[in-house]
C-alpha cells in the first residue's frame, strides 16, 4: 500500500506513467545491481583478476527472480547496511564462486552505476517523448499557421497574432531541448567502478581496465576519473529536464488560460462521460491542463534538491546520495507524466477558431491602436502619434465606444484619412506582421536539425 | 512494487516510519473520505437536510473493507474525475439511501477535510516524538552539564564549553518548537464542508450548521469562512515542521562532525554486526547521523513546494492541491524519520569524554588566548592586550610551540605574571564561564513550560 | 551606483519601499552596532565590569556621524575581519576609555543583536501595514458584501458568489496573519550578548547580568541561553512573512486575472498619463498587480535560503550568517513593497459591477446547473439528477443553446416543473447561499479579535 | 546608501566583485538601452525603414553622459512605465529626428536585448575566471600528484589517496564546466527585436531584416523566432552557473573541513595582520573558505527563481521578468565572487604535508584494513576475509590497540603471514592504487580539450 502519491493505484497516473515507474521501482533497481555484479565478474574473469570459471559461475547462477525483497529488507535492518544483504544473497547463489562476487568495488560503485543504468532507460523514454511532442507541435503549428487570434501581454489583449505562431515558439523551444539532450547524453551516461575512494587500489593494477570493460559490457561510458565525489552529471541532467518541464508547464498554463470560460479558444480533449465536478454537472474542467501545468513546481523542487547533492564531503558521503535517491526518480516521474499529457492534449485539443475571431473583435478596434499609431506616425511622427492615439484609446475605453468613431472625431485623423482607410487598419487580419512566415522559419529549422 | 523510495521495502525506513506511512497511505486516505461522508450524512440527518433514515442507512452500510482500490482506479480513469468513483461505490452500498450520499458538498470538501484528518493523526505523532526528543535532550544536558569539551567556531577550536551546554541550546530550541506546535494546533486542524465555492448554496439555509455538526463529529474545528482558496494553514504547519527539521538536521550534522575520525568525541549507537562498508572492514560509519542530517534538505524542498500552493486561482484550482498532495505527506514522512532517528541517537550515543579532554589540550594552550587577553587586559587595557596576545598566538601557531612558553618570553607578561599563574589561566576547566549555570536555566524553563 | 535592483533609483520602488530600505541600509546597520556597544558599555559600567567613568566616556563620545564607511571598508579589506575596523574607530573616539570598548562580547554578539534591532524596526512597519491591509479588506468586504459575481473553479465559471465574500476570505486570512505576528513577536525580538561561544567566560561571573541589562537598554528580550548556534527565530519570522506574502501574491494574481480584457471585473488604479506600453497606445496594464503577484516568488526563495541558515556548525560558523545577511533584508524589502502595493490597489481599484453581472449571464444558464440538480434531486434523488442535468449541460454546451431550453426538452423536468419555475432557479442572485452572511461572520471575528 | 549587501561598501566584496557589479549596475543597464536604440536606428536607416539622416542624427546625438538617473526615476514614477522616460530623453536629444527613436520595437525588446548584452559581458568574465581556476587546479594537481593523504568517506578515514587526486577530480569537473559554457554560449547570447508580440507588425515587411541587422551591429545572435514568451535561455545559462557554483561550494566546504584544527591539512592564505576574532586572539579562521562555501546556497536560490520565469503567460507578462531582473544579476554576482575567492585560495593555500602523513598514521593501521582483506582473501576468499578482518578491526577500535597486533593474534593470519609482511600491507604509500596515474589521465584530457 503506497503512501507516496506517485505510487497510488488511484491517482499515481496523474503524477507519472506506468512505464517510468517501472524504471525506478525497487525491482528494477535490484536487477541493475545484479546486472552490474555479473558484468564486473565477467570483466574480471576476462582480465584475470578473478578466476575465469568463478566469473562464469557467477554469471550463470545469478538469478534475480529468486531474490526476496522482504528478506533482503530484514537483512538490511540487521546489518544496518544498504547493500551487504544483496551481496550475501548473490554470493550464496554463486556457491564456491561466491568469494569472487563484488570483488574490488565498493557499494557506491554498484549503486551509482545502477542509477546510471536506470537513468539510461529513463533518458530514452524522455528523448522519445520529447521528439513526439516536438513533432506534434510542428504538425499543429503548420495547421494553424494562418489562424488569427488575439495576442496578449500582461494578461490584456495586445495585438493580433496566429495560433500557429504561438505553437512555433514552443516548437523552437523544443528543438533547443532536443539539442540539449543530445549534447549532454554522452557526458551524463557514465558509469563508475573504481573502488572505495576511486583509486582502484582493491583491483590491483588492472583497475582501470576492469572498469572500462565492465562499463563497456553495460553499455555505459567510462569516466576520466571516478566521480563518487563529483555529482555534477546528475544535476546537469536534472537542469535540462527542468527546462523541458518549464516549457511544458507553460504550455499547460497557457491552454488553461485559453480554456477559461470567458476566453474559450482552446479546450482540452473531452470524452463522453468525463465528469468535471461531483456537484456542478455543467463543469468541463481543464483537468489534464492543470495536471500538465502543476507538475513543473514539484519537479523544480526536486531539481533544486539534486543540485544540493553536488556538495559532497571528502571522497564520498551518504548525505548527497539521499538527495539523489529521492530527487532523480521524482524528476523523471514528473516529466514523464508531463510529456505524456502534453502529447495527448496537443493531439486532440479542440481549437475554437470561431471564438478566436470573436475575441479579436471584442475591443471594438482598440486592439489595433499600434497600427493606427504607425500609420498616423508616417505623417506626424511616431511619438506625436503615440500621444494622440493614446488619448483616443483611453477615451474609447472609458466611454465604451467604438475606437473608429473616436478616431474619426480627432482632427489630426479626420482631416488626413478617410473612415474606410481607418476601418481597414482596424482589421486584425491585416496586421499579423511576419507571424506566418516565422512559422516557416521555425519548421524549416526543426526539420533540418535532424533532431525530430 | 513501489517506485518512490519512501515506500521501498528495503530502504523506506531510512526516509520515514511505518507508523507515519500508514497515516498517509492510500487506504487511510480512502477511509477518511468514507468517514467524512458518513459524518456528513449523520449531521444532515440530524438537521433534517436529508431523511433521518437515509442517514442511518448510509452510516450502517458504508463498509470500507469492501472497497477495491483497483476497481476504483479503473473508474477514475474512465470518468477522469478523482472522486466520483468513491461516491458511486458508497452510493451503491447505501442502496436506496444512496441518493443522499455526498449531499451538498463538493469533492474538494471531502478531500480537504480528509487531508486534515490525516494531518491530525500525523500531528499527534510528531508532537509525541518532539516531546520525547526534548525530554531526552533534557536528560542528556543534565548528565553532561559539567563535561568540558572544545567549543568551535568557523570549524576551528575556539574556547572550552561543556557538552551539556551544547545540548541545552538544542533543548531550548525544542521547547520553542513545542510552543509553536501548541500555538498553531487549533488554527491548523480545521475542516471545511461548504460546497462548490464555499457558499453552502447546495445545502440550503442550514449549510453552516451542517458544516459545524459534521466537523464536530469528526473532531475538527470549524472555520469562520471556507478555505478552499485560502491554504495558509497547511503552509503554516509545514513552516513549523521546517523549523523542527532544521534543528534535527543540525543535530545530525553536528554529531556527524563530532564523530569524525580526527575528532572522535561522539559516536552514534553501534551494534555488533553493523557493517560500515562492503569493502573496508574497519569502517564504523555515521549512517544514522547522515540520515538524520540529510532529510532536512528534501523536507525544506517540500515546504517550499507547499508554500506555492497558497497561490490558488479564483475560488479553487487543482494546481495548488497537487502541490499539497505531494508535499504534505512528504513533510510528515521525513520529519517522522528524523524524530525517530534523533531519539535513537540521543538515547544510545557514545560520548567519548576522554577524547574531549584530549582535544581540549591539543593546541597546547592556544585555546585559552582570550582568557590571557582579559587577564593581561586588566593591566594594559583589552585592545592592547589583544595585540600582544595575537602576536604570541600567531608565533606559537607558526612555530608549533607551547603557548605558555611563547607567552613567558613576552616582556609584558613575563614581568607581570608568574609562569604558574599563566599556566592556571590555560586550564580549560577554569574558563567555562556560565555554561553549566545556563544548562540549569534552560532545564528549569523547560520544566516549568508544561510542554514536555 | 547600485547593482542590485532593490537599490536602483529608477526601479527600486517596485521591489521595496524607501522606508524599508532605510531600515536595512549600510548606515543604519552601523548605527545599530554603535548603539549596542554604547548600551553594553553602560551596562558594564553600572555593574562594575568596566569603570563607570569609562562607560560614560564611551557613551558620550561615540559619534556615528564621524564614521566614514569608505575608510572602514578599507580597514576591513586590510584586516580581513568584518568588524574590527568599527571597534577600532569607536576605541579611537573614546580616547583613554577605548580599552573598555567592546569589552567581553564577540563580533557575532554585536552583529546578531544589531540585526534584531533592525528587525524590530522592520517588524513594526510590517505589522502596521498588515493591519492597514486588513482594515481595507474589511471596508471593501462590507462594501461588496452583496455584489454578485461569478465564482470560478479550475479557471472555469462555477457558481455565483459575491465580491465581498472573496474579500472576506482574504480578510480572514489576514486576521490569522496578525495573530501569527503577535504570537511570534516576543519570541523573535531577542538579543544575544554572551561572548565568543555564548558562555560569558570573558565577562566574568556577571555575564548574564550584563547581557540582561544591555538588552533591556536596547528594548530587546533576553534569551534563556545564547543562540549563536540556534537561528530558528529568524526562520520563524521569515515563515510568517512567507504566509503573508503568499496571500498578497494570491490577491495580486487574482486581480490580475479579473482584470483580463475578457473578464474585466476589476481594474487596478489608473491615473491619467499612465502608459501601458511604449508601442501599443491602448494598453492599460495591470502593472501594480503584476508587481504584487510577482514578488512572492523571490520572497519565497529568500525564505528557503534563510531556512538553510539553521544548519549552523558547532558553536557558530560564518556560512549560516551569510545566508541571513542576504535573505533577512530581502524578505523585509519585498514584503514591504507588497503590502504597500496591496494597500494602494485595495483603496483605489475600480470594481466593474456591470461586467460582473454580464459575466454571470454569459453561459446562458449553465452556471446554475447545480441548483437545477438539487431541485430535481428532491424528486428523483441527487445522483440521478446529476446524470440528467449532466446530459443537459453537455448538450447545451456542445450545441451552444440556452440551458433553459434544453432543460425544458427533458421529460423528467418538463413533466414536473414549469418553465417559470426553472427560470427562477437559473437566476444567479437566488443562489448565493450563505455568502453574504459569512462576510458578517468574518468581519465580526476580525473586529472582536482586537488585532486590527 | 545601499540596502542590499551586494552593494555595501564594507561587505559587498564578500558577495561579488567590483568588475561584475559594474556589469549589472544601473548605469551600464541604461548604457545598453541607448546602445540598442542607436543600433536599431542605424539598421532602420540602412534598410530604409526610417530616413537615413534621422538615423544618423540619433546615433550622433545620443549621449548617455547627459542622462540623469534621478530625473528618469521621477518620470518613471509619473508615467508608471519603466522605459518611456528613457525614450523621451533620447527623443529630446535627437531633436527633429526624435520621432524615429524607438521605431517599431516594444520596451521588452530593448530591455531583453539589453540584459543579453550585459550577460555577454558577464559571460566573458566567468569564462575567463573558470579557465583560470581550471588552470590552477591543473598546476596544483600536478604538484601534489604523489602527495599521500587520508581519503575519507562518511566523514571517517577510509583509505589512502593523494592530494593531487582530489584536485584532479575537481579539474575534470571544471573541464566539463568549460565544455558546457562553450556549448551554450551561442544559444544563450541571442537578442530579440521584433515588436510588441514578436510579429514585427510595427516594422512593416522588413521586420526580420531590421532585427538581424540590429543584432549584428550589437554582436548578438538572431533568434529563429521571438523569445519574449520563451525564456529558457536565461534558465539554461543559470543552470550551468549552478553547476559551477556547486563545484566551487564543494571546494570551499572541503578545504574548510581540511582546515579544521583537528585535521589541519590545508590552510587558506594567511596574511600578517589578519584577524580571526575580535575576542579570541589565537583564531585563524577559514573566512575565505566560508565565503566560498556559503555563496552556493543563495546562488541556487536565484537559479530556482529564474527557472520560475519560464512560466510566461501568453505573449508576455511582467511577472516573469521581475524574477529575471532579480535573479540574473544575483547569479552572476555570486559566481564572480566564488571564482575570485577560489582562485586566490588555490594559488596561495598552505598545504600541510607533514600533517597529512600524521593523519594517515593516526588510526594505527586500521586505515589499511581493505588491503589486509584482499591479501587474506587470496587465500580464504574475499567474503570470508571480510568477516575476519571486520572482527579484528572492531576489536582494535574498541580496545584502542594497534591493528597489526590484533591481526597477529588471529590464527588465520598468524599461520599464513609474517608480521613484516603484514606491516608492509599497512603502509599507506603502498596502497594508493592508480590515484597518481589518474591525475595524468585528467591533465592530459584537459590539455587536449583546448578549453583551458
Amino acid at each position: 500500500m503506497a503512501s507516496h502519491i506517485i505510487d497510488f493505484a488511484t491517482l499515481g497516473n496523474n503524477f507519472s506513467t506506468p512505464e517510468m515507474r517501472a524504471v525506478w521501482d525497487e525491482k528494477n533497481r535490484l536487477l541493475k545491481h545484479i546486472e552490474i555484479e555479473v558484468a564486473l565478474a565477467k570483466a574480471e574473469g576476462e582480465l584475470g583478476v578473478i578466476p575465469a570459471d568463478a566469473a562464469q559461475k557467477i554469471a550463470e547462477r545469478a538469478d534475480p527472480e529468486k531474490f526476496d525483497l522482504e528478506i533482503i529488507a530484514q537483512e538490511i535492518a540487521r546489518l544496518k547496511h544498504s547493500f551487504m544483504a544483496t551481496i550475501n544473497a548473490l554470493q550464496s547463489q554463486a556457491g564456491d564462486a561466491g568469494e569472487f562476487v563484488h570483488y574490488g568495488p565498493t557499494t557506491q560503485d554498484i549503486v551509482d552505476t545502477g542509477a546510471v543504468l536506470q537513468l539510461k532507460e529513463a533518458f530514452a523514454i524522455i528523448e522519445r517523448d520529447a521528439k513526439l511532442v516536438a513533432n506534434e507541435l510542428k504538425i499543429q503549428a503548420r495547421k494553424y499557421q494562418y489562424t488569427p487570434m488575439v495576442g496578449r501581454t500582461h494578461g490584456m489583449q495586445a495585438l493580433p497574432t496566429t495560433f500557429g505562431f504561438k505553437l512555433a515558439v514552443w516548437l523552437d523551444e523544443f528543438v533547443r531541448h532536443l539539442e540539449r539532450l543530445k549534447e549532454i547524453k554522452e557526458r551524463v551516461l557514465v558509469g563508475n567502478i573504481n573502488g572505495a575512494i576511486c583509486t582502484y587500489a582493491s583491483f590491483g593494477e588492472k583497475g582501470p581496465e576492469v572498469e572500462k570493460r565492465t562499463l563497456d559490457l553495460l553499455g555505459l561510458n567510462t569516466p576520466n576519473i571516478g566521480w563518487q565525489s563529483a555529482r555534477d552529471r546528475f544535476s546537469e541532467y536534472a537542469s535540462v529536464i527542468a527546462l523541458i518541464s518549464g516549457t511544458l508547464g507553460k504550455i499547460g498554463n497557457e491552454f488553461y488560460n485559453l480554456m477559461r470560460t470567458e476566453i474559450n479558444e482552446v479546450e482540452e480533449p473531452f470524452s463522453a462521460g468525463k465528469i468535471g465536478s461531483s456537484t456542478m454537472p455543467q463543469k468541463r474542467n481543464p483537468a489534464m491542463l492543470e495536471g500538465l501545468a502543476s507538475l513543473t513546481s514539484p519537479l523544480f523542487k526536486s531539481v533544486a534538491l539534486i543540485h544540493e547533492s553536488m556538495r559532497v564531503e571528502h571522497e564520498r558521503d551518504a548525505m548527497s546520495w539521499r538527495a539523489e535517491w529521492i530527487a532523480l526518480p521524482e524528476i523523471n516521474m514528473y516529466i514523464a507524466a508531463q510529456l505524456s499529457i502534453a502529447l495527448a492534449v496537443l493531439r486532440d485539443m479542440k481549437v475554437n477558431q470561431k471564438q478566436m475571431l470573436k475575441n479579436l473583435e471584442m475591443q471594438n478596434g482598440l486592439l489595433l491602436s499600434e497600427k493606427v499609431m504607425f500609420e498616423l506616425g508616417t505623417r506626424l511622427g511616431k511619438q506625436t502619434a503615440h500621444h494622440i492615439v493614446y488619448d483616443c484609446a483611453m477615451a474609447a475605453f472609458e466611454q465604451e465606444r467604438a475606437f473608429l468613431d473616436v478616431l474619426m472625431e480627432t482632427p489630426e485623423l479626420a482631416k488626413n484619412f478617410k473612415r474606410e482607410e481607418l476601418a481597414e487598419w482596424l482589421k486584425p487580419e491585416n496586421y499579423l506582421g511576419s507571424a506566418p512566415q516565422k512559422v516557416d522559419v521555425v519548421i524549416n529549422y526543426a526539420e533540418k536539425s535532424g533532431l525530430l
